[in-house]
């Protein structure tokens, strides 16, 4: 064996210098199936996982998506505020558009001929009074509906309430009628326009795949059985799909989230790439926990009278807001996801070593043998004692 | 060389003890020419790849993003049911206000003076009726316009259809007007505010840059080579720079993307970090599957006349939403991936070894000397011979 | 030792082959105390900050969430044009839902009756006049508020400026006034309702705490030290958490983030995973680039008089937009994770030897003794020699 100065010797010779560990081949039934089987555990699991599983062998890109909505429906409703009355998309649907997101409208409480004037205050604890001097002149209770004029005034035959400036008639806060007003809500359709886009691989698909024709669009309801790729569903169903009860949430409103999940495999036909459609009610119906039920807001719609005063009817606005999910992720076939997973997993290769040495070095009969073999030994001290 | 009895001979000792694997030196031009090779094609991907073009050096952080819109302009429309009217940008945006996103009114189908009343329904196969019989009472078409009374009644001289209880007259269903009643949109601008942050990083910038001033932002519009950095855009350049031609998308209506896109290399100065505007159509287009082209929704404006009666104007009204997408990734000097990176790259060395122990031990014709000296035995089998 | 003729001789042979590498252990104060050093520092690593920090035994998700609100509260406003009125929250809020973010009127400029005729244009550089010649007719200045007759009239007794068809009275562009309108906005208050759902853990929560009851709900508001947990905020509270001034603020409007982060280590009582609010302003109020500052926009009322002509409201609303913002990321001990962090952990310790190596080469005083029991050579040359 040669002595060595080192690679400072030769650059040359240093250049074509190649290191390479020396090993130990032990050939022994035991270690050799130990070390076989936690090779086989390795490689399965970074085939079965990393490849079949995750497709490590892929690049993958998130979702870009737009989506737009149409609702379809009438609805009648008999009061005796309104009489017959019928509600169609432009009087339901608050505001009229949005992004991903849409409002039907199903319970109201309804206060017409509102004017700002004087009247008084709705019975609460904070409003009740005997006399003037109980009502500051110029106080807002933050959780009243107008500014105090200083008067105590009858609110009824018994009761007398502070006087407020405010748009009069007053609301009158009350529970949301039951059945709810617009119960045909629940037979209105509603079409989901959903285009995506995965930018990293050029790819471009919509909810309305390209077997769909016209007349099968003017007739088709979403089924999760029989016409899955109806992209109109009846409000019903999706409500129903989500285990809830469409009547029992239209009477205080709440929120309904409809996810679309594209999953595309891009090195599979693009036609394998479809939407898949889960419902699911996103705000919370926890029976035993009521504080602030469903969904509710007010709105007015505003009126001028012949002589220029101006009149509002205040809705206070029960219903279920649609909020629409697109999730998804793509992925196609890329070079440097794949090596970058081989090696990985040829690092994890390393670890077989380090258990089986464990193994052969501790429990093996003749581990003081294969000791020998695989360990030299310099110790400083016998070296400081051979000088 | 000394015989060990394993680190339990003396703790101490044991904890002086380190190992290093004993390594073979080859001595070759081929063996040595691979594995620099090899050497270098690793080292330049990691320099090249990790560090260049992935920056792996940095620390990343996504944008946090806020946008408001502004939308200037006037359209002139002249048509017979409205006669000579202006619009402004209180009647054309709806709702008035949105989140990272706008509507434009561009084209529209007007009913006005609808009251709720009983008129014959539109002529549809469903809707066609000889005598009363055909007309079930309470029954609502879920693509009808309201509640059938009963009766069959004259909807022309030649056709009869049921009678509804609907917001009369009825709005007749027909193509948009082409070209569309507001042409005039695609010479509207909006200013867009971008404010983003890399929470991170605490930094924050806009997207106006700090070098405009009051008087370049009354007059410039965006262009991508003259002013790359003016956040106010004409509508037309949006929908052309996505390839698209306003007035045919103006018809029907359709969603544009207005993509500001963020990548800051934050080791940089701040002063390169200038945002990228891209358009793009997101609603298909697709010529040859029109099914539900466009974008368009019904909204109301509702009136009361002097008997308290509420009629409403009801518009179809065809428009293009933008959506504002803003993208971006932050990057900027941090020790922990550096090293993370440093490590991985070093991980990958090791390969190296793997690949040209394969190429020394199967192809050199010296391979046999080479395995002497690589390898050496312990056989189980021999071992239990010797006993 | 056996001769080989590699793993072709007997392929039983040659899976119950063990390839272990030989190991030299060098006995040495110096080099084993930075051995055990550098071990130590990479095991605290791997403990403190893949372990402690990053929780690597977990797999995360990330948040899916939904969002309401409600706005309560009355605002008092005297003003020239309007006389003393009301505003309520169908007054303020505009739209009156949206999806994750509400807006608040806090300053206005109204324009009320305004009609389609003819009026001259608000005096500017582009529609001063002296004679008719001076004003194209049919021309549509984009900065303007009509289309121009042709004509010059009056606008004062000093000035003149082009006719122009629009809606008329035009809005008179001045700054919004100070003290803001409805400087009352401070003290509304505003019901953030939120609901969370990690996917992959089932795990549902929301903001509303399951110790909260009905009459807790009605007096409590949000404070970051006495009432953490309330999910009532005061507008007011919410500015002044971002280290805003309210009054400033309400003159030119804004935009406001309200952010909730939901951080959760699910293997923790769920009681522990509750939300932290926190706010900041988005847009720039940068006081030395104030170009186009603040948050506006315009929106109408439209009326009908007696003689079927339409009149509108015009309002230049300023606000603020607040925006609610949901952050988090929940933790669950799973064993993939685990198994890949102690993997990765285990990798790293190969370093060491790669470090201890090049001190010992090159700094022991006795590192040829060790160079001689650690290197074996084949020299291609000297191979070739031998021949």
């Amino acid at each position: 064996m040669a002595q060595d100065k080192g690679c400072g010797a030769s650059l040359c010779q240093c250049f074509f210098e190649y290191e390479t560990p020396k090993i130990l081949k032990i050939r022994s039934r035991k270690v050799g199936t130990v070390n076989r089987l936690i090779q086989a555990v390795i490689i399965a699991y970074v085939i079965g996982y990393v490849y079949v599983l995750k497709r490590g062998y892929q690049d993958t890109d998130s979702v870009l998506s737009s989506v737009t909505t149409k609702v379809k429906g009438i609805a009648l409703t008999n009061s005796s505020d309104l009489g017959l009355r019928i509600w169609d998309v432009a009087d339901y649907v608050i505001p009229p558009q949005e992004d991903s997101s849409f409002f039907v409208l199903t319970n109201l409480i309804i206060t017409p001929n509102q004017t700002q004037t004087r009247c008084p205050e709705v019975p609460s604890p904070s409003s009740l009074c005997t006399s003037d001097s109980d009502c500051t002149k110029g106080f807002k209770d933050m959780r009243g509906n107008g500014v105090r004029t200083g008067k105590c005034v009858k609110y009824s035959d018994t009761i007398k309430t502070c006087e407020v400036l405010a748009w009069c008639p007053l609301e009158i806060d009350r529970e949301p009628p039951e059945p709810p007003m617009l119960a045909d809500a629940e037979n209105f359709t509603v079409l989901i326009k959903n285009n995506i886009r995965y930018p990293k691989f050029n790819f471009n698909k919509r909810n309305i795949l390209p077997h769909i024709n016209k007349t099968y669009l003017t007739q088709c309801i979403y089924n999760a059985t029989t016409d899955p790729d109806c992209p109109i569903f009846k409000l019903k169903d999706i409500v129903e799909g989500a285990k809830e009860d469409f009547q029992t949430m239209a009477v205080h409103g709440g929120v309904m989230g409809i996810q679309i999940r594209w999953d595309c495999d891009l090195d599979m036909p693009t036609s394998w790439c479809v939407p898949k459609y889960t419902f699911r009610r996103l705000d919370n119906k926890d029976p035993e926990n009521t504080v602030a039920p469903g969904y509710n807001f007010r709105f007015a719609k505003y009126y001028k009278s012949g002589d220029d005063v101006e009149t509002r009817t205040l809705i206070k606005g029960f219903g279920i807001r649609f909020d629409v999910m697109v999730f998804g992720k793509a992925g196609k076939f890329s070079i440097v996801p794949m090596l970058l997973n081989i090696g990985a997993g040829l690092a994890l290769l390393g670890l077989v070593t380090v258990v089986c040495d464990w193994i052969v070095l501790t429990f093996m009969t003749k581990r003081n043998q294969y000791k020998v073999e695989k360990f030299s030994y310099v110790d400083e001290f016998k070296l400081l004692s051979q000088e």
